[in-house]
């Protein structure tokens, strides 16, 4: 089934998908915890096995190389994530519940069941906003059982289920006056009813796979195949659709994987490969990043959640299906965000007009927008590519994004978020970037699932063994693909220090593959297995251990913990003359309140790194929760300058003495006190 | 009189004005070429010699060392400024009057006389629209008579002055249900009512020296006589005021110097000091630059066109009493404006937020403001501190402002004008920098006030001689304060060639000092008499030629045209790594379209100069009007790039291959083609 893309729409997907939409919803289940499950008259089967399922379910998938393992499997211990999750848990988790119901995102729902007779509040996304959250308390409740949580969610769940017209559809924007525009060619662009769905089934999906509970589920699934299959799709008697904003191709492929219904699948190719019949503008294709076949794309353009969404059920769709078509344009793809398009902190998405992605180079720093959800998106995307390859550059953009880009979007105290997330900042402008609401609320929840979905994206299995892909201390109890079960067990203080030991633990003797993910950062890099040394470790590329396991070894891993400059590519140029540093996985930043004040407001216009000099790495367990902080040579020019604004000749950067120590926090860190300026690209004098 | 800052503010001013308040308003002329002038009851006493009064009348400033010479008095003949001034004469000052009959600004006022039904049109400041653009017509009557300009101008002042009250108010927005809001507090603060009248003097005044006809000038004086004074003012018995927008300071001076009337003066002098019964909020006070005395400010900040004007109306306070703080707090000014605050092309106000200063070195580049009314601002308050010293620094700013920042202003078919002077610009944002029309419409009728006042600019007289400020073909008729006249004739082919000669023609031989000005970018300049050398040439300096003048004498001086690197100070964080090419006292750019293309859209994020290398001029006649375009070895970096976005160590800057030619053209002339991505700051490398 690779030869999807270049079939004529017309015939696409008919035989399947048109038979199906005349099909009767099923009677689902309403009870929590089924244990039996029946086979749906559509052709939906949910699995019975919920509770082995992981971020995503790729058990079945053909062409995931890598499979994943659940989010119980693994615990994260007390060390670099802990505090971050146990704070998503108790704080973010709650307070935004709070805020949810405070600005009338669920009296939305009640005034639909006439409990409530509060107006519709928010944008017409609103819905995904709860969903998210969902989402995110489905995550958490594969760690730990929070039974208050679970009780309020169920409620919550059951007041969305309540305002589901009995055709399926379920939106609490597009009624009464305005349900007239369901599903217009217009609505589907900008009217986010797909990806409202789209977020209702993935938060849908991990609740299900946390409870067992499909009420939710079923929700979603009545809605795509009572009110959306039957009269939307290819077929002649079907009304076209456009995503608008991508999300319901890999929440259907997500679903699909539940269900084992292929038509889902079918719907999301559907999607993906786009519908001529709707004559879209070509500013809205680019903008929308969906519209036409994704096989067509060149390159990153457009809104960047929508972007790296598309990128994420492209995929998903490619790991069912192995269409190389996908493979080539995703790879593609992946080259023009990894070579033109990726902030250093793993944000994407340069421009605040549009929140869309620039100029191949087009990275400026304070003006970034780099908003919180393309991070994420960023993250999930390569998630998927890792699953389809095992290679470790997709992982490496993982990891940049959920230490930088994505750790930065909340706040420590876990109730104040980043909207964007700049790579300088100057306070004079009084631009307030954490804050507890936003009307477009969507990156809250959407970090709070990231945070909550973690443990799940630290291990995968393959046919020959384990990969282990992120470091902190966890344990996992999973199994090979041979069915031992496997317990792994990591002791480390990474990120701020380099060594991991990982304790593999079998019930009898095995042999098998452990990969074990040298970062790209990491220039020298020793492995041990049982105290010797492993040969053939190479930056940037998973190290394979074969061994025949005893079933009581251990792997010790020694990273390059050297803070390292960076540079951009010249071509950067809003980065041209500046370094940024980094040690490990983090990406660092300088704040104003940490530096030496000079005598006029100038903030970090009279900073400069050396560009050689030794930088020192201290943990300061009393600074911003604990953090290895760094101070690295500089200079600061004082101020007034002692140098005229303009002069012709050589600059002379020398002269922006006298002489300092610049200290340099973790820039996923930084305004978590008093507003200050801040920057990452820090203007360097070559010395 | 120099303690007046000091003097307490309740005894301040009030034996002068409060008696001036309650005197009678005097019958002013009606009639236009009165010869005859009878003084008024009020003290003021329009001056006989109108036509010998130049852009500022210095006449009687006692401390004002240089003496202006009147715009008649020199002809700008074929050269860099004439197409200029005669396109803003045969296009813009025209088309602008259709654009403000279009858009309502007359009708604001032929509605009160119920000669128009139309509503009132435009913001609180719409009247200064007409007022300046009336300036421009009066600047531009001043050089040659144009007929019918005059007499369409003429019919507007008529109706603009019929619409005054019999109290003296004129202003077509606080009339009818808004007149209670009149000079309350909050007005004074926001409502632009005296800058309206402000701008009326100014316009009056230029034209009263165009053509001696008084009629708008007695309108603005029955405002201050009439409205204004008998109950706003330091008086116990008067309100107090605050100027909102500084303008009416400068206009009040120049009112006195053109009546003769102290108490305009001595109002000036009670706006510039500040009324602490307003009781101002401190962002309102740094926001409009006024409201605390003067000579308490210690940096430029806040809104910048107001913070010139402010500056412009303390200097010619300065030029009357000589007062020592006000020539202390305007020099510390003017360092902070030249050290810390000033674009290459001086530009000023960086930021878009408040149109305002921002902190020292913020000088972003793409998202400079640069207003154009900033810019000229510049020009008249350097104008103003050139007058006060004879120092040569002052006019080097004014020539850079001219050439470039406000040059730039308008287009060179003399329809579109820029309301922000960016120095990059992304075409891909579309933000469309030229405009016929902005309905905040100050930019364009002050460039054209400006460019029809330039011949004003060009020469002081001095007691010991005369001062050449700028260069370009032209005629001066005017005379020493001996009473010798003196005719100078400058030949030259400046900017674009250094080479300038001026013929010095007397009635007979007397000694006196020609002051040339040796800009501070020429590095090597010679100077000869008669062919014989002058020594003593300094960069940034006049040069003082003391001869005894035979009557036909010749000086040619030579200036250094090199084209010149410029690098700013390393505490400007966006021109970090950067270079900017000056020739002359042209500031370059480059433009997209000017380059070799690139394979992908990368705009200018690929290009870069190389710091050394030599740049190529040659004057292309069918360029952009005639203009000197540079080329200049660079670098292209291509695309994709070979780099990698990040790295570590050394940045390899000389990777970014192949070697090409940068073509740069003059900033002025940027934008006046195809859309198309523009920068000043080139990245470089040093090769």
């Amino acid at each position: 089934m690779t030869a999807l893309p270049s079939m004529n729409r017309r015939t696409f997907l008919n035989a399947s998908i048109a038979a199906a939409a005349s099909s009767l919803l099923p009677r689902m289940y309403g009870e929590t915890n089924s244990s039996t499950l029946e086979e749906a008259a559509s052709g939906s089967h949910l699995t019975p096995n919920w509770k082995d399922e992981g971020v995503l379910d790729l058990t079945n998938s053909p062409h995931a190389k890598l499979k994943t393992v659940p989010i119980r499997a693994v615990v994260i211990e007390q060390g670099f994530w802990s505090p971050r999750r146990a704070t998503n848990v108790t704080a973010s988790i709650p307070s935004m519940r709070e805020e949810l119901l405070e600005h009338g995102r669920m009296d939305n729902f009640l005034r639909l069941e006439n409990r409530s007779t509060a107006q519709q509040r928010g944008p017409v996304y609103s819905d995904s906003d709860i969903y998210k959250w969902a989402e995110a308390v489905g995550f958490a409740l594969q760690s730990e059982p929070l039974p208050e949580l679970r009780r309020t969610t169920d409620e919550m769940i059951q007041t969305v289920v309540a305002a589901q017209e009995k055709s399926g559809y379920l939106n609490t924007y597009y009624v009464q006056d305005r349900a007239a525009q369901r599903m217009l060619p217009h609505t589907q662009e900008m009217g986010h009813e797909l990806y409202n769905i789209g977020h209702l089934l993935q938060g849908a999906i991990a609740y299900y796979r946390a409870t067992g509970d499909p009420t939710l589920l079923n929700a979603g699934m009545r809605f795509i195949d009572g009110y959306l299959l039957p009269d939307y799709g290819p077929g002649t008697n079907q009304k076209p659709i456009v995503a608008g904003h991508p999300e319901i191709e890999m929440s259907l492929i997500e679903l699909y994987r539940t269900t084992g219904n292929r038509r889902y699948l079918e719907l999301a190719g559907y999607i993906l490969h786009g519908d001529d019949r709707l004559n879209l503008r070509p500013e809205s294709i680019t903008y929308m990043f969906c519209g036409i076949p994704f096989t067509s794309r060149t390159k990153l353009e457009g809104h960047a959640v929508r972007a790296m969404y598309a990128c994420c059920g492209a995929t998903d769709y490619y790991l069912e299906t192995g269409d190389p078509a996908y493979w080539q344009t995703l790879n593609h793809l992946w080259q023009d965000l990894s070579e033109h398009q990726m902030y250093i902190t793993g944000g994407v998405g340069a421009r605040s007009q549009g929140e869309s992605f620039g100029h191949a180079f087009e990275l400026p720093n304070a003006q970034a927008y780099g908003e919180s959800c393309a991070a994420i998106g960023n993250m999930m995307w390569n998630w998927r590519m890792l699953a389809a390859s095992g290679e470790a550059r997709f992982a490496d953009v993982i990891e940049r994004a959920l230490y930088n880009g994505i750790n930065s979007g909340m706040s420590l105290d876990g109730k104040l978020y980043c909207y964007r997330n700049p790579l300088a900042h100057d306070s004079s402008t009084r631009d307030k970037i954490r804050n507890p609401w936003y009307d477009t609320t969507c990156c809250p929840p959407n970090l709070e699932r990231t945070l909550a979905s973690l443990p799940g994206y630290f291990y995968s299995t393959s046919e020959d063994g384990v990969y282990v892909h992120l470091y902190d201390n966890s344990e996992m109890n999973w199994h090979l693909h041979s069915g031992t079960s496997l317990h792994i067990k990591q002791e480390t203080r990474y990120p701020w220090e380099g060594d991991v030991r990982l304790h593999v633990h079998l019930p009898a003797p095995e042999a098998f593959t452990l990969y074990v993910r040298i970062p790209a950062w990491s220039r020298t890099t020793t492995v041990t297995l049982n105290d010797k040394p492993v040969e053939g470790v190479k930056a940037g590329e998973y190290l394979p251990i074969h061994n025949h396991w005893s079933g009581h070894d251990h792997v010790e891993i020694s990273f390059d913990m050297q803070p390292k400059l960076v540079h951009a590519n010249p071509a950067v140029a809003d980065d041209m003359g500046r370094v940024a540093i980094q040690r490990g996985p983090i990406v660092y930043c300088m704040e104003q309140l940490d530096q030496k004040a000079g005598s006029a407001p100038i903030e970090f216009y009279g900073y400069s790194a050396h560009l050689t000099g030794e930088t020192t790495s201290s943990f300061e367990p009393n600074l911003l929760g604990g953090v290895v902080a760094l101070e690295h040579p500089g200079s600061f020019a004082g101020a007034p300058a002692t140098e005229a604004l303009y002069s012709t000749g050589e600059p002379s950067a020398a002269k922006a003495e006298p002489a300092t120590k610049l200290k340099l926090i973790p820039y996923y860190a930084w305004a978590n006190r008093e507003d200050s300026s801040m920057q990452v690209w820090i203007p360097y004098i070559r010395t």
